[in-house]
C-alpha cells in the first residue's frame, strides 16, 4: 500500500526543511548585531518548538481535516482519517512531520524583519498565532482542497502560501514596531545598521539553498511514475537556476548602484531567488526559471531599498522583500511562465489573474489576521521592549544573558548619534535636575610650549555613549578617541544574570572610556557637559578624570600645542 | 538480493550521523572559552579519526562476530560472514559504516564534559578505548544479539547503547578531572563560566536535531513494508515531538525560576528530549513522545543543576545530564509508554524491569571501565593539564597554536577572583622572594585641588589579572579599569606557536593594563601589593606606570576629587 | 522508463554536492584574516552562481553532447538529445544539476589558494572561464566519452576531473599573484598568517566530510543491482576510512614534527584523504583506502612546507596540497591498488602508466588554459588589488563593506613589521617631503626622582602600525604597548560604505593607539620619527600625545626610573 520511495522522499524532504531553521537562524543573527544573538537564537528555535505542538494540536486539522471552502476542520492531535488528502504510498506521520516543518518555515520568517526590538513573550505568542490559524487556513485554501485550490491557484512548494504569507506578517510587525532605534537620522535617512557576523549569514543561506531542495523537491510528495521523476529533475535545476541568476543580477545591481558588488544584499538575492522560483518550479521551463531570477534579482534590491529609504519599514534581514514581495512575484509569474498554463505560452490571461488573486487573497488575510493578533499584543503585554532595553540588547535584558560572545572585545554599540526616537519609543535621556550639576573648575597650570593643554577621561556606560559624543561635538569638541574598558567593582557577590542556570557574576561592567584632548574650550565646560549628558542618579553613571597633557602634534601638517587641536580627529 | 530503498535509507543515515561531528564540534566550542577552541575542535575531529580504524578493526567484530552472551567476537578489519546479523537487504559494508558513526557518537558525548582541562593525548586514549571496547560490548549486549537483546531490552536508536554509555563516561571523566579553575568560589559556590560563541552552540543543536532524523529514522535500516513504513514516520514525528516539547518545557521552567527564559539551558533541553525519545521513538504514540519529551524538559535543568551544585561536577556542555540522564531516563519511560509492551498500556512490569536492568547494567559496565581507563591514564601520563596550562588556555600550550580566532581582541579571561584550587591541580602562586619586592616611595606632588591624587597602570599577563583583582580589593581599592592591550618587544624571531606548519611569531604579547587612581590609600602601597602578586621573577612579570591626576570627578553625585573616588567603579 | 531509486540517489547526491559551496566557504573563510572575510564568502557565492549559468550554457554541452576525443558539442541550454550517455533510468535534468554542482566545486576550489589578494571582478572572470571550457573538456576525456575514458583511465568521481583541475588552476594562480604581503620576511622566511575564525574551518570540513558521502557515494549514479548496492557501501566505507586514516597520519607527523599536533593541518589532511580516495574509491579495498589515506597524510603536510617554504607559492588554505597533489596522488594510487585493474594485485602496469597518462594530460591541459587566462588578466584588468588594497583589506576596498564582524573589536592586522613587497606590488610608503617634518622640541621638566620620563601616546591608522613599530625598533625603543581605539570625527555626513544597499556613516575610524614610555632617548627623535613614518599628507596620518610620567618599577626586577625601562616589554 505504501510507496518505499514516496515515504523515504517526504521524509528526506521533511529532514531538509527542518534544518531551514538553521539557516534561518543563522541569517538573521549575522545580520545583526552581537547584543540581541542569544534573543535571535531563542526566538528561531521556540518558534519551532511551539509550532510543533501547535500544529499537531490545532494546524494539521484546520489545513487538511475536511474540504471546506475556507476551514479544514478540527482535528486535535491528528486523529482522523486523511486518505483523502495523503499523497499516494505515503502514512500519515510522514506527511505530517512533512506539513509541520513547512508550517514552522512561515513562523520563523517574521522573526527577522522583527528582529533587535520586540518583547520576546510576544514572540512566542504571535508565532504560535502564526502556526495556529493563520498559515493553516490560507494553507488551506492553497493545498488543502480549499477555494483557491478548487479554482486552479498554482502555489507548487509555497512561494504564496508559506513565503509571501511569512513576508506579509513580518512587514506589518515591523510597521507596527516602528524602526530600531538610529536606524534613520533625524532627517528620516536610513542608515546602515551592520550585521555582526557575516560568516554565519552566509553560512545560512548556504543552508538555506541546500535545504530548497528538499523544500522544493520533495514537494512532488511523490518519487513513484516518470513524470514525477522527471519532474523532481526539473525542480531541482530550476530551483538552483533561478537563485544563482538572481545572485548574479543583484550583485550587477549593486556594482552599477553603490559602484561595488554588495555582499549582503547579494547573499539575500540567493534567497530572493529561491523564494521566486518556488511557486512554479515545476511549471516553468528552466529558461523560465533564469527570467524568474532575474525578475527576483532585479526587484531585490529595488524592494529592499524601496521599504528602507521610502516607506520606512525597518527590516534588519530583508525578509519583507524576500519572501513577501519576491513570493508574491514568482507567484503571478507562474501565471506567466507556466509552460502548460502561463499567458506567454498561449493559455490566456484566465490562469494569471486566479494566481493574482490567489496572491491577493492570502496577503490580505494574513495581513488582517496579524494586524489584530499584533494591536492585541500591543495593547495588551506591549510588542516592544523598551529604548532602554534595546540599547542595551535584549540577550541580557530579556535572557539575563551577559554576552553570546562571552571574552570578545567589542567596540561601542553602532547606534548613531543623532537617536532617532522610535515610533511609540519612549525618550532615552531622563531629565536632569539642574542643582546637581555643579560647574566644575578648570586648573589653571600652563605646559611647556604656554598653552594650557588638559586631556579629560571620561568613563561610562556604553550606552550612554552616543549621547556624549554628540553633545561634545555640539560643544565646538572637534575629536576624540574612544575605547572600551572593563569597570571592575567590588560589589563581587552581584548576580549579573544565568548562563544555563549558573550565576554570572557582576565583577566586570563593560564601559566605555572617551578621551579629549582640549586647549581652548575650557575644561570646565566639557566636564560639565558630560555630566549634564551622563546624570541619572544612578550607580554608573560614570567617572570624569582630568589629566596635564605636555604637548600634541599633529603629524599631517606638522602643527603643535594648539593648532595641533583643531579640526580632524587622528 | 539487496534491497535498493533500505540500502539507500542505511546510508543516508550514516551520513546524517555522521554530520553529528559537526553539531557536537560546534555545540561544545561554542559552549566553552575561546582559549580552547582549537584544542575541542581538534578532539571532535580525532575521536572520529581515531575511533573509525579502531571500530573496523576491534570493535565491529566485538559487537556482531557472534551471538554469545557478553561478547561478539574478534574479527579484525570485518572480514568475517555477518548475514545473520544483517538487516534484509542491506549490503554489510553499508551497515559497517553505519554501525561505526553511531559508535563515534558515543565516543564524542565525553568530550564535552572533559573539555578545557584534559591532557590531549590522554583523550586521544581513552577516545579510543570506548570505541574499541566499552561501547562495542554493551552494544552487543543490546543490539548484537547479547543477553539484553535475548531477554526483550527495547533501545531503538540507543538512548542508553550510545548516549548513555557516553554520558556515563562523561560523568565519571568530569568527577576524576575536578572542576575547571574558577568554576567554584571559595564557598563551594558554583559560577557560570560564559561560552564564547552561543551561535555556534546554536547551530551545533539544529544540527544535531537535522541529524537525528537521520540517528532515529534510519535506525529502521529498512524502508521495506508497510508496517516499517508507517514506523519511520511515526518515528520522525515522535523525535521532533519530544525536542520541541521539552524546549518548551525548560524553557518555561527556567522563567519561572530564574525570571527569564534561558537560551543555553533550553538549547540543551532540545538535545535532552531527542535523547530521551531515541530509546522508543519506535514503540510509543505521538502523545507518548510529548509527554517524554515533558519528563526530559523537566529532568534537565534539574539535573543540570544537581551535578552543577550538589555533586559539583564541572560540566560545560551539560552532557552528562543531557545524554546520561535523559538517556536513562528515555529508556526506562519506554517501559511505561510502549504501546505494545508498556506498563501504562496494560503489559504490566515485566517489560519496565527489563528496561530498568538494561540501563543499569550498562550504567555500571561503563562506569568500571571508563573508571579503570581514567586511573590508569591518571596515573600514568595524566588526565589534566597543569593550571598554567589551563589557564593560558589548550590551543596554545596543547598545539601551539596562539588563537582559534586570529585578529580578534579579547577581554580578560572570565576566571573569576578567587581561584578555586581545583581537585588535584596545583597553587598557580608562586611564592615570592620577599627581599625582591623592595617598597616604592610615592612622589609626594600635590593637585590643583589641595589633594595629590595618582593614577597608576599597571601591565601584566591576562592570566595574572584575576590574582591582581583581588588583591587591590583587599587592600582597600573599590574600583579599577582594565582594558586588553598588545605589548611589542624586540624579540622578533623568537617563535610563538604554529599554524599549519609555519611559524607563528611572537612579535606581539596580549597583556592586560589595569588603570588604578588612588587619593587616600598610599601609591606606595599599591605598587608594592602588585609587585608582590605579580612577581614571579620571569620575563614577563610586568611593569608599573605612575601619572598625576589633576581631577577627578563622579557624575552621579557630583563629588570632585578624593570624594569622588570612593565607592562605585563607574 | 526512469528508476526512482537512481534518481533519488542522483538528485540526493547533487544536493549535498551543492552543500560543499558552504564547506568550502566556511574552510577558505576561517582560515584567513577577518578584514577579507566578506570578499571571501561573496566570491565562494559567485562562482556558484555564475558557474550555474555557464554550465548550462556552455559546459554540459562540450563535456556531454558528443563522443569526440577531445571535445563534446556546442549545445547551448542543453536542448540535445543525452541519451547515449545518461545514466541508466536517471532523467536529463536531474543528471543536469548532477553535473553542475561537480563543476562548481572544481571553480571554488581555486578561490582558497588566492584569497586575500585578488580583485573580484578578475575573479568572476575566471572562475567563468574554469566553468566554461576547462572543466567541461578535461571532464569530458575523463567521464563524457573522451580519450581518456577509451583507454580506461579511471576517476571514479574526480579526483583528477575535479580536484586536481582546481588544484592546478590553484597553483598557478597562487604563484603568478604572488604572496601575500609579510607571508615572506626579508630572508624569505615564511611566516604564519593566522586563520581568524577556526571554529568555521573546522565546521567547513566537517561539511565537506558529509557532503563527500554524496560526491562519492552518489557517483555510482544508479542504486540498481546487487553489485552497485554492495559497491555504494564500499564507497562510503572507504571514503570515511581514507579521511580517518589521513587526519590521524598527519595529527603523529606534525606531533613529532612540531611537537604539538596541529590543529589546522590535521583538518586539511581529512580533506587530503577525501580527495585522494575519490579516484578509486569503488576499486580499492577498505584496507586500500586505508593505505590511501596513510599516504595522503604523510605527503599532505610535506607538500604545505614544500610550497610554503621552497618554492614560495602563498596557498591561505593549503588548496595546492590538498586538492592538486592528493588529487594527482589518489588517481595514480588507483593503479596500485585497483582490486580489479592495480599493479599491487597482479594486474601489470598498464592500466597504472594509463593513470599517470591521465593526470598529467590533464594537469597539462588545465595548466596551460588557466595560464593563459591569468596572464591576460594580468595585462588587461589587473589579476592582483593594490598593496593598500590589501593592507586595508578587501571588505572595505572591493565590496565597501566596513567589516563582516560589525562591534566586534580587533587588534592590529597581524602582518608583520619587515613588510615584503609583494611580486608586483607596489612598494607601501610613499616618499615623505623632508621639509614638513618640523623637529619637536620636547619639555624639560624633570620627574620626581630626578630623571624625566615621558610617556608618547602616538595615534594613528592601523595599517600603518608596523611600518611605526619597526621605525620605532630602529631608533632603540625595547617595548610599547599598542590599543584599537575609535577616533570619532565630526565628519558625521560622509559614507563610508555600504551595507545591504544602505549608507555605513564614517563616525568612528577605527585608529590604533601606541604607547611609548621614553627617559633616556630624546622625546623629540621618537615623535620626529613617527612623523616621517606615519606622514602622507592626507587627512588621517594621526596625532601625538606628550605626558609626564611620575615613575615606573619593573615587576620582574624591581628596578625603577630609568633602569624599568630598559629591555623587556611589560
Amino acid at each position: 500500500m505504501y510507496s518505499a520511495v514516496n515515504t523515504i522522499w517526504v521524509l528526506l524532504g521533511a529532514a531538509l526543511v527542518f534544518l531551514m531553521q538553521a539557516g534561518f537562524a543563522m541569517c538573521e543573527a549575522g545580520f545583526t548585531r552581537a547584543k540581541n544573538t542569544g534573543n535571535i537564537l531563542m526566538k528561531n528555535l521556540m518558534d519551532f518548538c511551539i509550532g510543533t505542538p501547535t500544529y499537531w494540536i490545532l494546524g494539521f486539522g484546520l489545513m487538511f481535516a475536511g474540504s471546506g471552502a475556507i476551514i479544514g476542520g478540527f482535528d486535535p492531535f491528528v486523529r482522523g482519517d486523511y486518505a483523502a488528502i495523503l499523497p499516494e504510498g505515503v502514512p500519515l506521520f510522514a506527511y505530517l512531520i512533512f506539513q509541520t516543518v513547512f508550517c514552522a518555515t512561515s513562523a520563523t520568517i517574521v522573526s527577522g524583519s522583527m528582529a533587535e526590538r520586540t518583547k520576546f513573550i510576544s514572540y512566542c505568542i504571535y508565532s504560535f498565532c502564526i502556526s495556529a490559524f493563520i498559515y493553516p487556513i490560507s494553507g488551506h485554501w492553497i493545498w488543502g482542497g480549499g477555494w483557491l485550490a478548487q479554482m486552479g491557484f498554482h502555489d507548487f512548494a509555497g512561494s504564496t502560501a508559506v513565503h509571501m504569507v511569512g513576508g506579509v506578517c513580518a512587514c506589518i510587525g515591523a510597521a507596527i514596531l516602528g524602526p530600531r532605534i538610529g536606524k534613520y537620522d533625524k532627517d528620516g535617512k536610513p542608515r546602515a545598521i551592520l550585521g555582526h557576523n557575516l560568516s554565519l549569514g552566509a553560512l545560512g543561506v548556504f543552508i538555506l539553498w541546500f535545504c530548497w531542495f528538499g523544500f522544493n523537491g520533495a514537494s512532488t510528495v511523490s518519487m513513484t511514475g516518470d513524470d514525477t521523476m522527471v519532474s523532481a529533475g526539473l525542480i531541482f535545476v530550476n530551483t538552483n537556476m533561478a537563485a544563482a541568476v538572481a545572485s548574479c543580477v543583484t550583485m550587477i545591481y549593486t556594482w552599477l548602484r553603490y559602484k561595488k558588488p554588495d555582499v549582503g544584499m547579494t547573499l539575500n538575492a540567493a534567497l530572493a531567488g529561491l523564494v521566486a522560483i518556488t511557486a512554479g518550479c515545476d511549471a516553468v521551463s528552466v529558461t523560465g526559471a533564469a527570467v524568474i531570477g532575474i525578475a527576483a534579482g532585479l526587484l531585490l534590491p529595488i524592494s529592499v531599498n524601496f521599504f528602507d529609504s521610502v516607506l520606512k519599514i525597518d527590516d534588519p534581514v530583508g525578509a519583507i522583500s524576500v519572501h513577501g514581495v519576491c513570493g508574491a512575484m514568482g507567484t503571478i509569474l507562474t501565471g506567466l511562465f507556466s509552460t502548460s498554463e502561463g499567458l506567454f505560452y498561449g493559455f490566456g490571461p484566465h490562469f494569471l489573474l486566479i494566481q493574482c488573486l490567489g496572491v491577493l487573497s492570502t496577503a490580505v488575510w494574513a495581513a488582517v489576521m496579524i494586524t489584530i493578533v499584533f494591536l492585541i499584543l500591543k495593547h495588551t503585554i506591549g510588542l516592544r521592549v523598551s529604548s532602554e532595553e534595546e540599547l542595551k540588547g535584549l540577550d541580557i535584558t530579556e535572557h539575563s544573558l551577559p554576552s553570546a560572545y562571552g571574552g570578545f572585545a567589542f567596540v561601542y554599540d553602532d547606534t548613531p548619534a543623532d537617536l532617532a526616537v522610535p515610533a511609540g519609543g519612549v525618550p532615552v535621556q531622563e531629565a536632569v535636575p539642574v542643582e546637581l550639576v555643579t560647574p566644575v573648575e578648570a586648573p589653571a597650570a600652563v605646559s611647556s610650549d604656554g598653552v594650557k593643554m588638559t586631556k579629560i577621561e571620561i568613563l561610562c556606560k556604553m550606552e550612554r555613549f552616543d549621547a556624549l559624543k554628540r553633545a561634545m561635538f555640539d560643544i565646538g569638541i572637534t575629536g576624540m578617541t574612544a575605547i572600551n574598558v572593563m569597570g571592575c567593582g567590588e560589589q563581587r557577590g552581584k548576580t549579573e544574570g544565568y548562563f544555563r542556570g549558573a550565576r554570572v557574576e557582576a565583577t566586570m561592567l563593560p564601559s566605555i572610556q572617551v578621551s579629549i584632548v582640549v586647549c581652548k574650550l575650557p575644561v570646565s565646560l566639557v566636564v560639565n557637559t558630560a555630566k549634564k549628558v551622563l546624570y541619572t542618579g544612578h550607580y554608573g553613571d560614570g567617572k570624569i578624570f582630568v589629566y596635564n597633557v605636555e604637548n600634541v602634534i599633529k603629524v599631517r601638517t606638522g602643527e603643535q600645542g594648539y593648532d595641533a587641536l583643531q579640526d580632524d580627529v587622528i
